[in-house]
């Protein structure tokens, strides 16, 4: 398998599946694989992850949870065409599809409500926090520039089926936004784990479950917390790594 | 002082001020200690707290922020009755004035954007959750049955000015509802700390604090662990009760 000067390769500790990242783009982080874990699936279920990226999320998904097939969404057509690259070199081209489309456009390509599950790792930063990174690939991983949580959430919704599920990780900081509008959307928070990077500091990421039609009450899950007072990963976060 | 058969004094650890509760009645816990010392009150601040109860988290606030007013708002007759007693106890008449109002016809009693900090430890469960107590004043302190969250977010945006702070205590299950109502009604929600009983479980109380006109973007504060390993309170939880 040829890779680009630019890219490499790493392995993702999940039945021998490799991911081809670009260097200079944007990598994969604890977020994805948390998120990627977080999901519960089954062998019949249809999958769509918005915003794919690498396509790390439909490779955590097929790899521990076997399900029938998986669609990855992808807006930008460099970051799409490498994920494509990723699939073939694992051999997985009949499982899981990336679809180079703007999820705005969702329903062209996948049945209304025909979804068990869909995944997101959306951008964190609205477009007008912070910096926007001159690398475009970059900026449209990290802020809300082709989709913002609203969009993704009417995308989800558009796809799911009755009291299908939508897995979404994010910053705790957009919490407000992002019940809002799944609850616009008519899907309903249902989970919601805090991932906490040290024991009494405060939470820098969130997994959030919600459910197409559910009623209203949220669990908020016993937290995950990523690494012990010596700087190394806690037994809960080496084992959804697999190490 | 005087105190009703089914009445008993407690002392709050805070100033030596003392409280009327009714034995057969709702007795205040530590959601509502946890309330009155999330507050940052200035000594020229007016405060609201709606569905005061016993009347404890006025009591709280006056002791540890020392504000200018505390208006205490309580829909029913009796609970009123015995939180006035209480004031007068604590010869807090000028610092504390008890309302014998329904908030939904709050701007009756307080000038409409006229409060600096508003407070509530509202009833927790809906209408249809649950039992409901057979003690009506039990039940109208547990179960939305006078007013919702929405009325409660409601009354509060009513009367705080711009900018002016609401502090809530409530269970996790209802955070999407919180959330909803409180965008809806103008009061951004700014902060969130979960209570979690012991580390390594789920948080069973949450605090949050809106702003009057904020913009979206929230806080999830450091976690408070209110037990040790051994069910002794944390060392945090003692020094919030003054021990």
């Amino acid at each position: 398998m040829e890779i680009k000067k630019s890219e490499r390769i790493d392995y993702l500790d999940i039945k021998d599946y490799k991911i081809i990242q670009d260097k200079n783009g944007f990598c994969f982080g604890i977020d994805a694989v948390l998120l990627g874990n977080y999901v519960k699936g089954r062998q019949k279920d249809i999958v769509v992850d918005l915003g794919t990226g690498t396509g790390v999320i439909p490779l955590i998904v097929e790899g521990k949870q076997g399900v029938k097939k998986i669609y990855g969404i992808e807006i930008q057509e460099e970051v799409a065409e490498m994920a494509k690259r990723t699939i073939s070199m694992n051999k997985l081209e009949e499982k899981i599809e990336i679809l180079n489309i703007d999820l705005n456009n969702i329903t062209d390509y996948i049945g209304l409500e025909s979804v068990d599950i869909v995944t997101s790792n959306p951008p964190y930063m609205s477009v007008e926090e912070g910096f926007q990174n001159e690398n475009n690939a970059k900026s449209i991983s990290r802020h809300e520039i082709k989709c913002n949580i609203d969009q993704v959430c009417q995308a989800a919704s558009k796809v799911l089926r009755f009291h299908g599920k939508f897995y979404m990780v994010h910053r705790p900081s957009r919490l407000v936004d992002i019940f809002v509008a799944m609850r616009s959307n008519n899907v309903e928070p249902k989970k919601i784990k805090f991932i906490y990077p040290k024991l009494g500091k405060k939470p820098n990421l969130v997994l959030i479950q919600g459910t197409k039609g559910g009623n209203p009450e949220i669990l908020t899950e016993e937290p995950l917390i990523v690494y012990n007072e010596d700087g190394k990963y806690t037994d809960e976060v080496l084992k959804i790594y697999g190490l």
